[in-house]
């Protein structure tokens, strides 16, 4: 993937040696000389990525880096950290202020290119959804960016596939005092617990006895089940061409043994919130669509709902000769509540009344509010026996308990009328069977209320 | 990036020749030995991508490959054609029937490796696109994918950066039967010309006078504005190792010269419907975030978008100290034109109310329907006696004109009661505000209706 690099270092010629080499592989590098210019540059989404020197004059690399990290509108910026000297104090320190990687100077090319390119791939699946996730913001949705960035990547699911019990059981006593850990020592074991289990992040060592772990890796990525997990391979020093490839083809981090238990907190820690950023992001937009058809005072689903559903299901309810059943329900004298508790009150009697629904429907029945005090739900595969006696207890529910008000102060009783009718062969419509419906509940109310009534056979 | 490749063959050698050696690069390999299986596969989603023979007994590879791209459901897959005879009449059959390329046994495994790498590359950027577009099928907002599949990829508005002018005029005289082609023969121009408008894909010479147009390709595939457009570049045999290159950071399609110009159309076909595929999604997921904060009949926005957008908006005026107006308008006795005219004439007056207001507010203006007849219109920047003016205004265009209704066979009179409020400094939120607008309101309709009351000095 072709990305926008912003080299970030104090000394030109470490700037002009990066960008040769960057400008060679088809990178398109930009180069800040401090760290506000860099802060700025990320900012106004200008680049793809980070490399980040350390040693700066005045703002450091750190510094630089927990500033970009905490910003919602650059905290899904990858940063790869350079530094003169491989200390693991210096590691740490970056990988803590939320560093994706950290390389050592002099830089190992091939080490560069595949770190960058695996960040950024990872990133341009996310673009999509962050972009998404922006405008549902735009559209009143809350921030959804600074609820993912806020995110802090602890008390997650890990699973360790690793078959060498004392390395195992080291590493899960650094990591279960922030999360919960599953060991696994038989790779086939591991792929199933999974695809069955929902983890935020899977640590797979390199050398299992006899098999690649790299291939789990493979198989993990391809998988829908686990394709989102993060993936943090346990590697050996003499795993370096296999590191490489497994970052080519998704996996997103790796560890090298002897495993430093800081680092190994660090970096999962940084995966799993990497993983959470995402999953924020996926829930802003599915919350966002949702409200399209959420009726906001009730919950229940909105006429645009029902309306845009009721045909298909119809259709196919007449293409398979099965029944379905629909029931008009109506509150009755709901204008009386309202002209003499409130109209609060009215909005607390709908709520209840909509609660005592949702306990005698099903997950596939559609319930909508149809009108101001008028509720339609769609019964697929129920005929008219039971249409009737589902009506019957839901007239039943509501009759029997008030309805508490005004904050619980007071209580009000509540009667519904009923109108059912089921598909008829000669339907052409879901309307058709509605009119029955209504007819049926015109019925119920002109016989007294607080009744079920049926279309005539 | 590690995926399931579903391998289509009716010889089992071949089967085990292409499992092996995908194995070995770390891909999850399925098998099918007919089309109608492979079809099972897909329409189940265990692929990411498929490698289709093209002869096999009973259903082709043409005809699987046209099954795949014309079904909603798979046709998102990449379908690669694998041939054992280089044919240009094949090669086109399989284009035409959707397939996104063709590779020719013996297998070059380089090639192999690198089209199936870069194309579910692309695939996993727009899949998440596409989950979320499906869930907004599942809420019944129409089915996108459909609409995404059924896009023919012509009428493209496309670039062409190449400076052999002979080549560059056959080509854009073979594209221009269904397309609109602009000519550039600068690669800096290009790239201006390339971010100034929205093509739908952009040829790239990779052999411009004094230009590696694999450069321009990064660039264009690095920037905001354009990383969503194909790239599709014109390559010399020679020039192989390049096209790996840009095929393994995001180009992509290429064709070879002497470019076969039935190839040449087939080509930017698949990659504008590609691209056109993507934006149906896009904008599916987009207008069903809308929906939520707009009001059905009127198409302002309604009330959950006032409240999330009222309190920053207020709270930024306070913080800057600038003025902010509130009008609150109530349509005069809209219930005695609903029991004049019916339901449905109400619900036509109210549209046109509303396009009576969009014609007198601004873009940064917040316009939504409040309840039944009542619209509120949050002016930034305004102060009371602009706001007074507006209200004035839009009070006239109400009355001046008649409503028509019953589908303009009959019109009603209609009029609209104004309360105007501006912010005031001892105002805590914009509920204060509101207030003072309501209480006007009421002093209008209170006056005699059909006027603008603004909040007392
Ligand atoms: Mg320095
Ligand atoms: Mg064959």
């Amino acid at each position: 993937m072709s990305a926008r690099v912003l080299i970030v270092d104090d000394l030109f010629p470490n700037v002009k040696l990066l960008e040769t080499k960057l400008s060679l592989e088809y990178f398109d590098v930009l180069a800040a000389m401090n760290g506000p210019d860099a802060i700025a540059i990320c900012e106004k989404g200008l680049c793809d990525i980070v490399l980040l020197d350390v040693m700066m004059p005045g703002m450091d690399g750190f510094e630089v880096c927990r500033h970009l990290k905490n910003n919602p509108v650059t905290a899904h910026l990858p940063v790869v950290m350079v530094t003169a000297l491989d200390q693991p104090s210096d590691r740490l320190r970056g990988l803590d202020a939320g560093a994706d990687d950290f390389l050592t100077k002099p830089i190992d090319d091939t080490a560069l290119f595949t770190r960058v390119r695996s960040l950024v791939r990872l990133k341009a699946v996310t673009d999509e959804l962050r972009s998404r996730a922006m405008a549902s913001r735009d559209f009143g949705m809350g921030d959804p960016l600074a609820l993912a960035t806020a995110e802090t990547g602890l008390n997650a699911q890990i699973l360790m596939v690793e078959d060498r019990r004392a390395s195992a059981e080291r590493m899960a006593a650094s990591l279960g005092q922030h999360h919960v850990v599953t060991l696994e020592a038989d790779p086939h074991q591991a792929l199933l617990t999974a695809t069955d289990h929902a983890f935020d992040a899977i640590l797979v060592s390199l050398d299992l006895a006899g098999f690649d772990g790299l291939r789990l890796c493979s198989q993990l990525r391809s998988l829908d089940r686990t394709r989102s997990v993060p993936l943090i391979m346990l590697a050996e020093p003499h795993d370096r061409s296999r590191i490489m490839r497994g970052l080519d083809f998704g996996v997103h981090d790796y560890l090298m043994r002897p495993v430093d238990r800081n680092e190994l907190v660090a970096r999962v820690r940084t995966q799993v919130r990497r993983k959470r950023f995402s999953e924020v992001l996926r829930g802003a937009v599915q919350a966002s669509m949702e409200l399209a058809v959420t009726d906001g005072l009730t919950g229940l689903h909105n006429r645009r709902y029902l309306d845009s559903h009721l045909g298909t299901l119809f259709g196919d309810a007449i293409a398979r000769q099965r029944p379905v059943a629909a029931l008009i329900l109506d509150i009755d004298r709901f204008k009386s509540i309202n002209d003499t508790y409130g109209h609060e009150a009215g909005d607390e009697v709908l709520r209840t009344f909509a609660e005592r629904i949702r306990l005698h429907t099903r997950g596939i029945d559609i319930v909508a509010r149809y009108g101001g005090e008028e509720v339609v739900i769609i019964l697929p595969e129920v005929g008219l026996p039971e249409a009737q006696l589902i009506a019957e207890r839901i007239r039943e529910r509501v009759e029997m308990m008030p309805f508490s008000v005004q904050r619980a102060t007071r209580s009000v009783g509540v009667t519904v009328s009923i109108g059912v009718a089921v598909r008829d062969p000669a339907d052409v419509s879901a309307g058709d069977m509605l009119k029955r419906a209504d007819l049926a509940l015109y019925r119920a109310k002109a016989a007294g209320r607080n009744r079920v009534e049926a279309q005539a056979a």
